[in-house]
């Protein structure tokens, strides 16, 4: 089941900056910093009220979000769904015949199972499913 | 001040079948329908958990729905704040230094008062501030 929002992801190019302004913006609250080595980006949340925004900035130019940015620019990058089980919607959603990105979950920021759905599928929306072991903070 | 997110705005070339895949992907419910013929697009909301998504189809070429899909293809447009005044808050970005699309705050679907920060002020993100007359449902 889908529970509702998870997080918004936002591609930046200076995270220190992006903290700074969307502090300024919103009155919202740091709450996470990690250096995600795999996935080759740094990321920071932030949380104001309810709402958690994930600011992601690349760390190599081989990063997925480097990428996007090339191609687009920096921007809103995808929306996070809350699930109970993200192999359950993946296998739910596949089995609809909706393309995903990834087959099986795997792990997250914060010991999170997530699992991508293709933006071809969504009309350019990429959308994550995001599992968590505890209730977020 | 700043309560946390209001709805995330998603630029769609064809409504039904958007309406149709959101509630396929989420399970959400469609709870409101909208023509807004001054804004030159159509509307859906639909609901899930306590996320509201706002599809965004435009009516017409002339469109700024119509522009951003021309230029960027169709996906998420906007992220939308819910805010106690968006005049109050526009004011205090405007003092604050960031580039406003709107300097007023303006009528906007279900009688609230919107106002949009320009994308350049946030790296590309179009931020709306919303002001809705009652707690939305």
């Amino acid at each position: 089941m889908i529970a509702g929002l998870h997080h918004i992801g936002i591609a930046v190019t200076d995270l220190d900056a992006a903290v700074k302004l969307w502090i300024q913006l919103t009155g919202g609250k740091l709450v996470h910093r990690e250096l995600l080595g795999e996935q080759l980006l740094e990321t920071a949340t932030l949380k104001i009220g309810e709402l958690h925004i994930e600011l992601l900035r690349p760390i190599s130019n081989e990063s997925p979000i480097a990428k996007f940015i090339e191609r687009r620019g920096p921007g809103i990058h995808h929306i996070a769904l809350q699930a109970d089980s993200t192999q359950h919607e993946l296998d739910r959603l596949k089995a609809g015949g909706i393309k995903l990105i990834d087959q099986t979950a795997r792990l997250g920021s914060e010991g999170t199972q997530i699992g991508f759905i293709h933006p071809r599928a969504i009309e350019g929306v990429l959308l994550e499913i995001v599992e968590t072991a505890e209730k977020k903070s």
